[in-house]
């Protein structure tokens, strides 16, 4: 098994110097991502759904109502484009051209995999929520038979990927370093405020540590 | 002109309660957002990248390299689903099944156009610097005429586009209520830590109000 996750089709053409195809640096995007974007093609054209994930080694699994168009056709064999997209910040150049953002992205090339077997759809769903919340799967209502049936889990290889990051300051032009404008970086992050209890909680249940605590 | 941005390609199939297809509702997603994912078919594979964008009026504006292998697709016509997401907490039941989060998305199908004129596409720069920071675009050297021809800016019309939407507390099962298991949501935002000057600044240049009070 080789380290990079680099095809063809997944050469970084743009700043290449931006680009990564190692899969340590993907699987850190990916775990720390809340949601994919998955682009797939339906009726001739193009389609891109958000949704919740989770990663177990070298598979990216979803999850979904059987119903949905888009599980339908994923569990078909369709060509599945999955982007996962982290802000870490506004980069405020001199000059309007080099104004960019801070961010860290993966394009995960597959196709996926109906997981069928209880055991092992039960698994990906403990792993996709675990990823989310890592704490809840033991504290909650396992899924009932029937839910299980209503219920797609999707897998895709994580075989044909890349990453591309910026980080850092601004790069201005070399004369626009004696322009009197602030340059900087405005550094942006998913941020957890107080939870919001459910009105109808038993009394006496207290917000567990994973939630009290959460950080991505 | 309609208010609805509904057609048979932007029907919300799952869970239509959450759909949304009025003007107001699409166009204050896409002003909160920070970067879109655009779907397009590339050699016949779907491809998802995510990039940042503006919104005049009615349209949807992104730029980029005008070498960019995206840019010239869409540039030459290429079918385009442009989504823009934004998470707004995590959504605890007491039931495995039921976890969900909230969140306000935008579909948008279109065709883009480059926009090629000189004062228009600069106008288009303008207005995606001063979307993203607002106050930007009066404060920084702008781009020149080399700068310009080296970008690419294009223009979707928002006329096909769906929202969808969760909201609120989680929904459990009747008799999933009795469970003595903490639910409730962990709201989410993307925040704005202390903004990091430049080394290169000029010294006694400030950092500005816009950045200093910086907030989606």
């Amino acid at each position: 098994m080789t380290d990079s996750l680099r095809t063809g089709r997944t050469e970084i053409h743009r700043l290449p110097a931006r680009g990564a195809h190692d899969r340590d640096t993907i699987h850190a995007i990916l775990d720390e991502g809340m949601i994919c974007h998955i682009g797939f093609i339906f009726e001739g054209s193009p389609f891109v759904i958000p949704t919740s994930y989770g990663r177990e080694g070298e598979r990216l699994l979803i999850h979904g109502s059987a119903a949905s168009r888009m599980l339908r056709a994923l569990s078909a064999g369709a060509e599945a484009c999955i982007t996962v997209s982290l802000i870490d910040g506004l980069v405020l150049a001199r000059s309007a051209f080099h104004h960019s953002m801070n961010y860290r992205s993966v394009v995960l090339l597959a196709k996926g995999t109906l997981i069928e077997e209880y055991e092992a759809k039960m698994e990906a769903l403990r792993a996709i929520t675990e990823r989310l919340i890592p704490g809840r799967w033991n504290s909650v209502r396992k899924p009932t038979t029937q839910e299980m049936k209503g219920t797609s889990v999707i897998s895709f290889p994580i075989a044909e990927a890349s990453a591309k990051l910026r980080v850092g300051p601004p790069k201005d032009d070399v004369e626009d370093y004696a322009l009197p404008i602030w340059a900087g970086v405005l550094p942006l992050s998913l941020t957890p405020a107080a939870p919001i209890a459910d009105d109808r909680n038993l009394s006496g249940v207290e917000v567990p540590d994973y939630i009290r605590n959460y950080k991505r």
